[in-house]
């Protein structure tokens, strides 16, 4: 019934959907979790098959993990609550391990090409940085690009491509450039090593064998299970959406969508060592925005609606969490010891931009909103 | 009649404006001119009256040299060439000479106030910096507030308001200050001997005198003299807002109309030593603008109309000037030899600050222009 896809914020709009789909869905992500791992297992490092590659099985890995862990945060009175809070620490763990690797990689590719663009020497047309509906896959697109800059100790190798030439950058930003490959590439070789460790440890055996036994038997509360009072799932996906609603509504989102509003730099020289926990709600409601996608394909399953706006919502997010923690990297780089003052002023310019960065992806996650909000008027 | 004021755009929509509106306005600029040099004279430096400060002499001198010049350029058929051909150099070069040290003063004013607010230590309110129509003379009034960061060589004084507080800096941040204080002051004391020695030459006492004829007698062109055949000033001032309107069209607004395109500073880690090229035709939009609106006090006399919008435009330019300035002396500061690394970074942070400034100033400038455009539809 089309009509009851008018409002895509309201996860309540269809009919009741009843815990058999939280099972279904469950049972699915533990699936492709299993596939996943195994496909990472058999191209695993130094042995890269043509077509499906190890950073495609990682990057399933990840997804399938956060979705599991995803759901048991949103259903959780559905599902039997020792398994659930065994599990849902142990996951988040997985997730986080195997994802910071991939952060490395993606934030110095971040920081080379903004290198790149503010020396004028940009091999590739400059886009405007609002751009309706970035590609939600951008992230790792970058990260592709910089296949050469990857450590040696046998991490996923992807396309051949050439690092970002560095030879038209005046020597700041050559030295900025080199300083952060340096720092990050460390950084990324460290948390590849940790995922590998990870992989191979007693505590992930026990995840994958958790997600085995999810993947034939999902753990229903006696009575999410009764078939005689089928539970409704759309309350809990109701809460999360509430949740994620009721955290946009406590952001500055009148001065987001004030272009040029100056806040993002505010604290960019303070004193204060944390200066930006003023990002802390936006990554939240990143975080929120993600949950009420997860509860929307559990409600919907294979069918579930691509809402582009929220979509683009959510990318805008992604921008702003890369762009803080890329603005946080330049920042630490430039606390190394007996760098050359050009390096340093290479680095304050790139710490800079990459605060407008996080402007600019707040003033593109508050149209995105406002444009959703008035649509379902 | 009011339904000819209906286009502020075009300064041809009143009736025919003959000569006397030129010679009239002219007499009255040099008159003025003559008043404030009087003034500046009276109170020079060391005898400071109350209620007429100085500061405001030498600013009546600069505005009325520079409406002598502007309506020298823009009238120029109608005057006497072998006068106005020895007299407009003359003008330029003094208005050029005697806006130097107000220029230092607002940019360092306008840099520490922002390192201020980088290191979130801003006592006053954040104003989101594209607030509607910035009052016109909030330059002059923001150089008064660093009253005692003059020089010590009896430079103008204005309000004793103590300087920005630097106490709550990082180090960073305390030294780019001092940097930035020590370089543009000592530019400052230097552009203010320069002025006094100006304002002492012959080649000075060449223009007052001249000025002093114009007091009296305006030296139009036979024709345009003419009783008998009256000339009409609107076509000369129609010229000067079509070259604005031609050179408004040749920016690139619809870039600057898309909020954070990043453009401004694109070319800031440029090993090019003019990477700012790109600000050149907002410049030169900026004085076609006062050009314009010179030419249409000379048409409409003391009830020139106050036309908001192209006063919010012209903000908006004087913005961009400033910022782009502001900009070119941080990243100037940063290549002084042996400054600390953290010095380095910070001036990092303040250039890419003013770049983006410059940037919005260019948004807020499209803003005014189209909605200009839209109300004269």
């Amino acid at each position: 019934m089309a009509q009851q896809h008018l409002d895509p914020t309201d996860p309540t709009t269809a009919g009741p959907v009843t815990a058999d789909a939280l099972a279904d869905y469950l049972r699915a992500q533990a699936t492709e979790f299993l596939r996943a791992l195994r496909l990472h297992r058999e191209t695993g490092p130094g042995s890269a098959a043509p077509g499906e590659e190890p950073v495609d099985a990682a990057r399933a890995l990840r997804h399938a993990a956060r979705r599991i862990t995803g759901t048991l945060h949103t259903f959780r009175p559905l599902l039997d609550p020792t398994w659930a809070e065994a599990m849902h620490p142990e996951l988040a763990w997985l997730s986080g391990t195997l994802a910071r690797e991939h952060a490395y990689a993606a934030r110095l590719d971040r920081l080379l090409l903004a290198l790149q663009r503010l020396s004028g020497t940009a091999p590739f047309p400059t886009q405007p940085t609002t751009s309706p509906a970035p590609a939600v896959g951008s992230r790792s697109a970058g990260a592709e690009r910089v296949g050469t800059a990857e450590p040696a100790t046998g991490g996923p190798r992807t396309h051949p491509a050439a690092p970002p030439d560095r030879a038209n950058l005046t020597l700041g930003a050559a030295k900025a450039g080199a300083l952060l490959e340096r720092q990050l590439t460390l950084a990324r070789t460290r948390a590849h090593s940790a995922a590998l460790q990870a992989l191979g440890s007693s505590r992930f055996h026990a995840v994958a064998d958790n997600v085995a036994v999810l993947a034939s038997e999902v753990p229903l509360t006696p009575a999410a299970a009764s078939p005689t009072t089928p539970t409704d799932l759309r309350p809990l996906a109701l809460a999360a959406h509430d949740r994620l609603c009721d955290a946009v509504t406590a952001l500055p989102l009148l001065t987001a969508g004030h272009p040029y509003n100056a806040e993002a730099l505010i604290h960019g020289l303070s004193a204060d060592p944390a200066p930006h926990s003023q990002d802390a709600p936006w990554h939240h409601v990143r975080l929120l925005l993600r949950l009420r996608r997860y509860a929307l394909e559990v409600l919907e399953g294979d069918e579930a609606r691509v809402d582009v706006r929220m979509l683009s919502a959510g990318a805008a997010l992604n921008r702003h969490r890369d762009a803080s923690e890329a603005a946080a990297a330049a920042a630490a780089a430039a606390r190394t010891p007996r760098i050359a003052p050009a390096t340093a002023y290479a680095l304050g310019v790139l710490h800079a931009d990459q605060r407008h960065e996080v402007e600019a992806a707040r003033f593109a996650f508050q149209q995105s909103w406002e444009k959703k909000a008035m649509s379902t008027r």
